[in-house]
């Protein structure tokens, strides 16, 4: 059997021991597992671009992959801490919508015209199994007010990247914190949308997706127009892209887009079609 | 048998491949070995800091771990490079403090009043096994006057990791430098310390320990008083809380205090009761 | 049997799930590998920078490791993406010379003087076996047109780590692009070269190689003349010193040369003798 894998994502940054130390938990408990980082370097406590970067990777692990994330401007507090079991994987973070990726769309809704992306509860469907990780035999004690990665996110893991079942981590729930679906809301000319991520090379990743537009939609961005380069080669100048996640990125190829619109996660896009 | 888990802790940075071709040689020697990054964005040459990180992080790993630390401002000169035994884990890195946290307490003695961190040589204690590696069949040749991260750490660890006794790396020594324990200094009001570290939230560790304190004491800083916070959530603006390695820290939730007050390591703090 | 290791070289940077995401595709199909990470923070697009920082790399990691580079400005046109075996080992990445490394010095050849590192078709040589990965068998699809690492790369890396053969990627080329061995060109008074890279500490690392010097060479660097240092310790202030990987550095120990001089890659160096 293959080793169970574990993904990391935060926002601790690589200037600390905090993820090497969530590692060191794990590993203490689940000698097996592959530890994978997926990205430290979340802008700090933007749970929103934290569940957008879960979303674009998941679905390249194989199931039952374990996906920790933790983005948690609530450590410390009475917010719930999730685990769950979703299309054979599991996730495990605090109950503040980061986890959202691994809710299907139609529970998570749209996002109204106008707001940011912000979690709302949602009843959470079947197929989703979920606890609240309440079960503090396998905390690391004391539990810290401003580690709960280490003293309870990991040992979660740990325990589930061993073999155990959700039902060891706590009791059923029915509903948590949901982010809506990252996707541009339609608007009378075509979608309205919003810089959900910069990478790092400057290009400013949209919520408008490349599915939903027909062929000659334009994009708006900043005052300026832009249409679809097939790659950045083809570029002459700042373009829109599609990315690999399937959203439509605004670019320039051997330059930074958001450097030089100075433009950054939260500003507007319009696909114009 | 569980895998030998090899931590390394540097101030290599990661924009070159210096941590990689450690892991090469490491992985060449010791196949099986676990390899986990600490961090290795510690300051240049900051011995202070990669020791109290170093502080925060091991025991959370289990016992017989390898613990590299390689933050050496002495590269290349003729000080020792060490390796330890110590709580059932072994240590190796340059003879300049760095591996103190192997060390108990006691031996580390305290930080004189109006003085840094400052490395000076301590007898080592019985329970800690020490040697000077010198065995030179080990090493890379020829070895590199700028990276013996590579050329004689790496192949150190690797044979720690691989079973390899202290024995074989080299002639037993009975003292070593050492900084002394992370502790703030007793004072007329409390108790006066200093910034180790600032994280990449800006908050501002000190080397004030929360066990120190007795109820209802506050933290000064910069000229601002501070009262500890129970967690980033209950505090309103700039706070002292209890970090999670049992240090308090100077927090500006949903901010950077380091950057709000323009201050970091070696900046100077109290505590009043 | 040791697992295969598997070594990841990019400009992807860590503030996204890029590299996170590379290594679930290649764990999904070999679930045995060893996945190293040598450095995601090439500047972006820069091939040569990548291909010199593979170079300092290679030899430290056991015949049969498979290594991925991906700096990429081509992603997404008809440029080839190549698969070599040399030396025992695998190299996987596009068709622009940053694969280089893997090729025997007189194959590259030697820069002109005056110009920068810049990729040209080479005849490869018996020794080294090369395909176009084109199998599209093997491919993530859509192949997205800006993250050929993911969909093409990663699961040409995890078929010959899980043993597959370079024949079943693809057909056999017997050309490709390569960058000029680095190496600085002789000169009237010594030899003229050029800064390939700066590193974490600041340190300018040049082509100019110590194998090259006489005893008694200097370095001359914007205006400066600087002999050789035999450690940093040694130096007082600006030096020249020979690093790691036997290219000659400009180092300020306790500073950044690179800052103190406003250089970076491109800048000119000579060594006089």
């Amino acid at each position: 059997m293959s080793p169970t894998i574990v993904t990391l994502l935060t926002d601790f940054g690589q200037e600390d021991a905090f993820v090497g130390v969530m590692k060191g938990v794990i590993l203490a408990r689940a000698a097996g597992a592959r530890i994978v980082d997926l990205t430290h370097n979340v802008a700090p406590q933007a749970v929103a671009e934290g569940a957008f970067l879960l979303e674009t990777a998941v679905s390249y692990f194989p199931a039952g992959s374990v996906h920790v994330v933790v983005v948690d401007p609530g450590v410390g507090t009475a917010r719930l801490r999730l685990a769950l079991r979703a299309g054979g994987s599991f996730f495990v973070g605090p109950d503040n919508g980061v986890l959202s990726p691994a809710l299907p769309e139609a529970v998570r809704g749209r996002r109204r015209p106008g707001e940011p992306y912000r979690a709302r509860a949602v009843a959470l469907p079947d197929e989703v199994e979920a606890v609240a990780i309440e079960n503090e035999e396998l905390f690391l004690k004391p539990v810290s007010a401003t580690f709960e990665g280490r003293d309870v996110f990991a040992p979660a893991a740990a325990f589930l990247a061993a073999g155990g079942g959700l039902g060891g981590l706590g009791r059923r729930i029915r509903e948590a914190l949901a982010l809506p679906a990252f996707r541009a809301a339609a608007a009378p000319r075509g979608l309205r949308g919003l810089v959900l991520h910069a990478d790092r090379f400057g290009n400013l990743v949209t919520d408008i997706r490349a599915a939903d537009l027909p062929a000659g939609a334009v994009l708006a961005v900043a005052g300026r127009r832009l249409s679809l380069a097939p790659n950045y080669a083809a570029a002459a100048g700042l373009c829109a892209i599609v990315g690999s996640a399937g959203y439509v990125e605004v670019a320039l190829p051997g330059g930074s887009a958001a450097a030089d619109l100075s433009l950054g996660p939260g500003a507007a896009v319009e696909a114009l079609f």
